[in-house]
């Protein structure tokens, strides 16, 4: 096992009816801005439930952050901030609206050009507190520091990460999720999903319990997965799978171990070329990484074949790897995702321009062994093309 | 599930050579008091490194704590750090130091009879910061905001939680156990595993993610605890071992669920009243409260011998229970804990005290359930005691 630092204050309040404790979660003297996304929290009931945990707060409103928010919605958030002295922040929505609060706190403070600190990793000395209501599980964004905000002008999307845009606190109450579409919730669980993937299926690295974590994880996603599809209005179902999404990605499973990313970091690549759902993308990247480095990742696999699929014993290891792998694909065809880019109509001339944006990004040596080249990426873009 | 609260802002930094870390984690500007047992961190090296560590601090020392920390010792260092003007505590040692660092920093600033911290639940207003360079890994307390404190005089042994207790760092390094006797490795993983069990093993809760992160702590104490008395020198098991006794009782995995604690409550008695190790009185208690409630308990005991032991899924319902408990006592006995009271000579009149100390503390209904009754803790101490 590697040497690690694990550091996770954010306070996780879980359950139904839990919004209410936003009451006590913001301090009293506070002006707070609720951010989020488009209408949906206005139509289900949750945009209710925070205005009335907050009636006893002067709050203010800024509604329209996108899926894969973008720079300048969030910079006009940090402008109505700045003109209103705001002092606490709600987000109120998936992973998109946190993501963009969590740059929005840092940029409020922020002294210079914000974009330095997406390009340049440009240094976060302070950032406004805030919490979440969640209402999309998938990203995990409510427990970490991490943040992907794009810039559809030049075609990015960037990701930064620091302990200051830690959440005080996060509110799960899963029955928010009862009115989603079904293809977020499909979306989300494959995004937990190989958020799992990608700090699990690497090499074995002598950390026995972080490998049973991220199965539990796996198992219980597949497991519940497949029932939310078929039981939407199950509370307990819906509980899990907002827990698995948390806990997928709040660093705890990827303590004392490299973790992978390549899927990530090629599949963010994609929406900004292709407007693709994160999922979709992630979905149709992942079965190829794991077909092709197989070799590298052949201890793994087979691990992962047995554990979390049950692949029989006596199967010879690329046997259980290509077990694996269709295991995987048809889960997340179950889930509403298509494994090729072939079947959402991508226009194929365009994948070089994927390879430029890796590139210019500098993901030019992705994997756990940071031995993904861009040949290699332009590789498992192919396969992840058609059959 | 349940609705829950989870929060826990401890810093781990884990690994060899991580004591170092103390120099940057305790302010500078602090008078820092170094509290730890007897001479074992004098004798490995351990008391060094954290001087060398802390060699630009104002630091003072207070040795002395003992296995099930006395009250009267904790109120010896709290009268020290009143007259010290002591602002940070730095506990170096195993379970017992840590639980007595959380009840003296808490009493340095209480206003009153300390002792009603333990005995009335008497409100903690604040308490001095304080980090934990852990040397045994095994109770958990340096992530946690737990404490048991005894005061024999009264034959007591009492416990007290307060998220004011919560440590601000620790540091886990594996190489520090190296030279534990390896009687307490054997009990350190002997109470992580019934821990883990206290929250796991009651009944189904429908929280599937948290059955499996249990099952993985218990697996994997299976797992190392078995090859740490053959390979003490292993450096990854000793890690593995330390990670899965933090996550065992960071409260992680009890999350959501009800938790049992029965065979912990009258463990602690037996350690009142005829001064055995913790871990022993776990290890003997348990398999008698298996089985004792093997009917309440059916359907997990069941999924704990398919999942953890392996139990053959064609067995019945009693002989996958009958399995379990037997496997269970083997490990123990494998890890050098004997599993009836009469191996330790234990005097057998005297175990009506344990049933007087358990309604004097009001243990009267214990167990997931609070169905264990005063008469029903006498029948499982007496098949406790003898096969």
């Amino acid at each position: 096992m590697q040497n690690f630092e694990y550091y996770n204050p954010t306070r996780i309040y879980f359950g139904t009816g839990e919004i209410a404790k936003l009451e006590n979660a913001v301090p009293k003297d506070k002006r707070v801005l609720i951010i989020y996304g488009g209408g949906s929290i206005k139509n289900n009931g949750v945009y209710d439930e925070v205005l009335s945990a907050l009636s006893n707060h002067d709050t203010h409103d800024f509604s329209g952050i996108e899926p894969n928010p973008e720079y300048e919605t969030c910079m006009k958030a940090v402008k109505y901030i700045q003109a209103n002295n705001i002092d606490f922040v709600v987000a109120v929505g998936g992973g998109s609206v946190i993501d963009a609060t969590k740059f929005i706190v840092a940029a409020a403070y922020f002294e210079g050009e914000p974009w330095d600190i997406l390009t340049k990793g440009a240094e976060i000395k302070k950032a406004l507190p805030f919490g979440c209501v969640l209402t999309l599980p998938a990203t995990g964004s409510e427990m970490n520091i991490n943040s992907v905000i794009s810039r559809r002008e030049f075609n990015k999307k960037l990701p930064f990460a620091n302990e200051k845009v830690f959440p005080q606190f996060s509110i799960l109450d899963p029955e928010t999720t009862y009115t989603l579409p079904s293809r977020q919730v499909a979306n989300g669980v494959v995004d937990a999903f190989v958020h799992v993937i990608e700090q699990y299926l690497t090499y074995p690295q002598d950390a026995p319990l972080q490998d049973r974590f991220a199965e539990g994880i796996l198992q219980t996603l597949i497991e519940e997965g497949e029932k939310v599809l078929a039981k939407p209005d199950d509370y307990n179902v819906r509980a899990n799978i907002m827990w698995c999404a948390t806990l997928a990605l709040n660093t705890l499973i990827s303590k004392g171990v490299k973790s992978d990313w390549a899927t990530h970091m090629i599949g963010h690549e994609l929406t900004a070329i292709f407007g693709l759902d994160h999922a979709q993308t992630l979905a149709i990247i992942l079965p190829s990484v794991m077909n092709y480095k197989r070799d590298k990742k052949a201890k793994k696999l087979s691990q992962y074949a047995e554990r979390v699929w049950q692949a029989d014993k006596n199967l010879s290891q690329d046997e259980k790897i290509d077990f694996a792998i269709a295991k995987t694909r048809q889960f997340f065809e179950t889930m509403g995702n298509h494994t090729y880019l072939k079947a959402y109509d991508i226009d194929q001339s365009k994948l070089p321009l994927v390879l430029e944006n890796l590139q210019d990004n500098n993901m030019v040596s992705l994997g756990e062994h940071q031995d993904i080249t861009l040949e290699d990426s332009q590789k498992i873009i192919e396969m992840s093309y058609d059959h």
